[in-house]
């Protein structure tokens, strides 16, 4: 936790929070602070700033925070995602966050298993506690939107065109494609596919919506790190 | 597991391997395989090529291979990397030996906690058992090679030299520092820190034996995020 995430729930005054969940335990056990120090923090959709320590007691601390800093700009992109097994989509959710990405679409795929969409971690407040991990890792304070598609045709036919308007498409895929481009300004759309990959009949539909496919080399990586891997080199 | 790897004591002749362990287990249960199915194979440091499943029972299998073609090519790269925690640390060893990193320094920084140090997934099959997983994912044969280096001080000024010697030395390190190159086709050594960073006395020692620090944006990364996102951004 490099930045400590401030809900509006949390303040009693326009200068002053009260923490008893997580948050007060890893002050206590990992920052091991105390009364006077300083920690830096942000307000969730807000701006970051400093909060001195005022009173830290076995159920709850006091902190003075004061906001003077805007978040990092995000990255110029609307993420394509199939949707990942549950241990894994859990872990690429804090990816995302920590990387700046803005907007998700977790997106069937034939070679998506069924029962991954039955995860808890797909409810709205498993998905929420990931991204805030990610933002406290990389210090933001901006929530990504993720959009949750359970029908791939649908969503490519008639949702994607609008999506990708104006921005440049990608599928990240294996095979004999151009190479992914490095260090683009422009805006951009990408598909990551699945474990295994998308099947031809969805590259060809993400094709007509627009995205073309690339590829990063004849390694096939896990999801959290091509997605790693594929923003990296696209911004 | 996108490559079945054999070792050398899987083979009972030329051509002819028996596995009895996890990877027949996988065989089984993931891969669903039944006799007749062919199957990517690699030799651990030599060839990749297929295999044919000619015996399947609970607790054998015995498969025809043949080899044919070599292992992607490794990134011209030594990576020094502050011993991460241990959990971290096997993830980080899957990644590596993923993305076809050749050899790694896992060295002390002053902000590496002792106890890292002390954890069994530092022994030598501890280490060799995620480079596989690693190896099996992104399909590559050949084992990276890792040092481990307790201390910081003699091994960055007797041995850190000669190995940088002839390659670009950088440092990804956060702060007001160039930005990480792009697209690079020479050598390279990364030094890449621990959580919270290389102290400035290790980035002036650091410096002294020929690194230079470049940055990859105002976000903090978890290491295994900054390893991969350096990489697909240098080569």
């Amino acid at each position: 936790m490099n930045l400590l995430l401030l809900e509006e729930a949390d303040f009693i005054a326009a200068d002053r929070v009260v923490l008893r969940d997580r948050r007060l335990v890893h002050m206590q056990d990992v920052h091991r602070a105390t009364v006077g120090d300083n920690l830096r923090v942000g307000r969730i959709g807000g701006l970051m700033g400093n909060a001195q320590l005022l009173r830290l007691e076995a159920h709850e601390a006091e902190l003075q925070v004061a906001f003077d800093l805007p978040p990092p700009a995000k990255l110029p992109l609307t993420l394509l995602l199939a949707l990942p097994r549950p241990k894994m989509l859990r872990r690429v959710l804090q990816t995302v966050a920590a990387m700046g990405v803005p907007k998700v679409v977790l997106l069937n795929s034939y070679r998506v298993e069924k029962s991954f969409w039955q995860t808890p971690f797909l409810e709205p407040e498993a998905i929420r506690e990931q991204l805030i991990l990610g933002l406290e890792q990389a210090r933001d304070t901006v929530l990504p939107e993720i959009i949750i598609e359970k029908r791939f045709k649908p969503f490519v036919e008639d949702r994607l065109p609008a999506l990708t308007a104006g921005t440049l498409g990608l599928i990240g895929h294996p095979g004999d494609y151009p190479s992914c481009p490095r260090g683009l300004d422009e805006p951009v759309t990408l598909a990551i596919g699945p474990e295994g990959g998308w099947i031809p009949y969805e590259v060809d539909l993400l094709t007509k919506a627009g995205l073309q496919p690339v590829q990063l080399g004849a390694r096939i990586l896990r999801v959290e790190t091509a997605v790693t891997a594929l923003l990296a080199r696209l911004f």
